[in-house]
């Protein structure tokens, strides 16, 4: 398999976490996001949206969108289970996800920022878009896990809600917004020691700038 | 059960078509999100994102998130299913139904267009902001969508793509967006003569404005 990504993007990002937690091995194909090669063609032809990451398959079919990625996988490859068992749990953690991926990153990322500059709003006026919505979305994500165990987001066991959880920390402090979530930043410490976690970090992919 | 909602809102407008089509019934508490109802404290209490739709449990629990709360049902009433049972071809119809979850519908909800006229763009420029946003992603969904059998999305049975589609395109035709789109156009014309996607339309809610 080959997995289109981009070391810096969320959702590449997200999909390189659950491929580690699995210990599957994929090939790491790379789109400069700020260069433009995910418009490219031949790129496009694969993913219509051209947004990375998509999930190259050894057939050539193609899998689009995070999410969609980590479930196939979850579901192709079982071991260990990113959602959890109980139906209920599963919904908690699939709308913690969802929270980062539909309302937090989307709102903020590299597109829409570059939208924002190109209507003439300033930096200072993209910073503080970007940051009201990242802060917005982690203080719902902080109030959702409240009566949730650690050290994962639920549990003792990594999920979904962490995958999303630990890229989306990463890009809040890009854009230097201090850590003043308790349970957030202490998912954030316990993960950032697991193998599977730093393997996936984007400082320790081969196209880090 | 109790569904938290609004009429017009595309989220719990797919939460209804997904109950529609499994024959659930509920109870509908609408939150009128022009005036701000989703933000008084009992209402925050529930869902502190403060967004719709909610789905209280008959035990009192709340799931939130639209695409959370319809697997959830997917999971626990399993007739019909509204994912299909090839792993790829759930991944397309999870893939889908994230293109507009979160590419589309979050960068031109309410919320988003009160804040860019907040930063002084025009009501023509918001407009613009909607319109490219809509036109992009519905293009994505077009093109994703060209070997796939009819009339639904993907095949002969509704799923949670179809439940994302049709009410992203009622919001595309309030923005005044034509009908440009062959398949989408086809899927949307079938699924309105469908009795589930019937009971489920904005304009059949009781706080249909």
């Amino acid at each position: 398999m080959i997995l289109h990504g981009y070391f810096r993007s969320s959702a590449s990002w997200r999909v390189r976490i659950a491929l580690a937690l699995k210990n599957l091995k994929v090939e790491h194909k790379t789109h400069h996001l700020r260069r433009g090669d995910q418009h490219l063609p031949d790129y496009l032809a694969k993913n219509p949206q051209g947004l990375v990451p998509a999930l190259q398959l050894n057939d050539h079919r193609v899998i689009t969108q995070s999410l969609a990625i980590i479930e196939y996988l979850d579901e192709t490859a079982p071991e260990p289970p990113l959602l959890p068992s109980d139906p209920f749990v599963r919904a908690r953690v699939r709308a913690f996800a969802q929270v980062i991926a539909s309302d937090i990153h989307p709102i903020q990322n590299l597109k829409i920022l570059r939208r924002l500059s190109g209507l003439g709003i300033d930096d200072e006026g993209v910073r503080a878009w970007a940051g009201v919505t990242i802060i917005e979305g982690l203080e719902a994500c902080e109030r959702l896990l409240l009566d949730a165990p650690g050290p994962y987001c639920f549990g003792s066991k990594p999920t979904l809600a962490d995958i999303c959880l630990i890229p989306q920390l990463a890009n809040a402090r890009r854009f230097g917004i201090e850590r003043r979530w308790d349970r957030l930043s202490s998912i954030d410490d316990y993960c950032r020691t697991q193998p599977p976690f730093q393997i996936a970090e984007a400082s320790a992919q081969p196209d880090a700038e």
